[in-house]
């Protein structure tokens, strides 16, 4: 049992990985047991419904933690300008030698061959936009600003990790920081429309 | 000459539509031969350098016509808020049914087995970056603060390009485009620091 588990976990790890670099078209079985390093066997025996549930649960395993980054983002408030999201960004892209996206991202725009956790990947980015229209809207924001707002962020930080994909290097992060700061400092300063 | 011309033209077409919408690894031979409805001859006749050909020259086809739309928008100054920019893609989301994205960015980030073209998309969008960081100094931002902009521009409407795709709508690029508004009309009224 404790060594099926680390075994099932290495394999969702790998997947999730996967699916950050290649989308979840990428995430195949023969990529995983090349990148995990486990025998053909354990893929049925821990993942009976085979890549779809290996994708399936590597979206939720990273929508999880990003929605919690994401939400301790929110609770410092606005002037923060979600601080721990970019950090969190940061240091996964450094880690990665510049070659992984946001695993959700590619679930939602995959193409139409492997949309089986496409509305599920939508949903949990409709989370991240709520959780931060929220905060906004306990800061003094009206309820449509907020919304604007929410979208503003997630996008520009969204565009940023390709930004810094594309030049390697997280300069493209801090630059939208930078501004995404401003803005609040503004927002703060003037009660936000 | 004319005809080949077309077949050739039509092949090309089809790249870009895959490009947007699988990136680089979904321009196969196959895939351009069975949307464009062209004979497997007519490949190596107008493509000699065959898939690889034809990416690169899908690239700088939709790259050149996403140059000349930023550059029609940075004229028109910061107050525009890149009007011009947010229309096109509002057309082409609408017109492809929220399902193709922005090809230069798919080629940026394509993993390394699909990395031909990688530097001369990172290129582009370099070029990008650059005429929107030489517009905003032209309407008096100091070169780091039209740096920090041109980058906060290209990240948000990136991104809300991939949240229009998410939620099968356009209002994420609608409401970007309403922050980046205030954003410049702000500074139009408070010189940029």
């Amino acid at each position: 049992m404790g060594a099926g588990g680390t075994t099932r976990q290495k394999m969702l790890v790998g997947g999730v990985e996967l699916l950050r670099e290649r989308g979840p078209a990428g995430v195949t079985i023969d990529a995983v047991l090349a990148r995990t390093r486990t025998p053909r066997g354990s893929v049925y025996h821990h993942f009976p419904g085979g890549r779809q549930q290996i994708v399936g649960e590597a979206l939720e395993m990273s929508g999880s933690a990003i929605s919690a980054i994401i939400q301790e983002s929110a609770q410092d408030g606005p002037a923060s300008a979600f601080a721990h999201l970019i950090a969190f960004w940061k240091k996964l892209l450094r880690e990665n030698d510049f070659e992984a996206g946001c695993p959700v991202v590619a679930v939602a725009i995959a193409g139409s061959a492997q949309d089986d956790h496409r509305d599920r990947a939508r949903e949990i980015i409709g989370g991240w936009l709520g959780t931060i229209a929220d905060s906004l809207v306990r800061t003094g924001a009206t309820p449509a600003r907020a919304r604007t707002l929410a979208t503003l962020v997630v996008s520009s930080v969204e565009g940023a990790v390709v930004l810094c994909r594309t030049t390697r290097s997280t300069a493209p992060l801090d630059d939208v920081a930078g501004e995404l700061r401003h803005l609040f400092a503004d927002l703060d300063r003037r009660p936000a429309e």
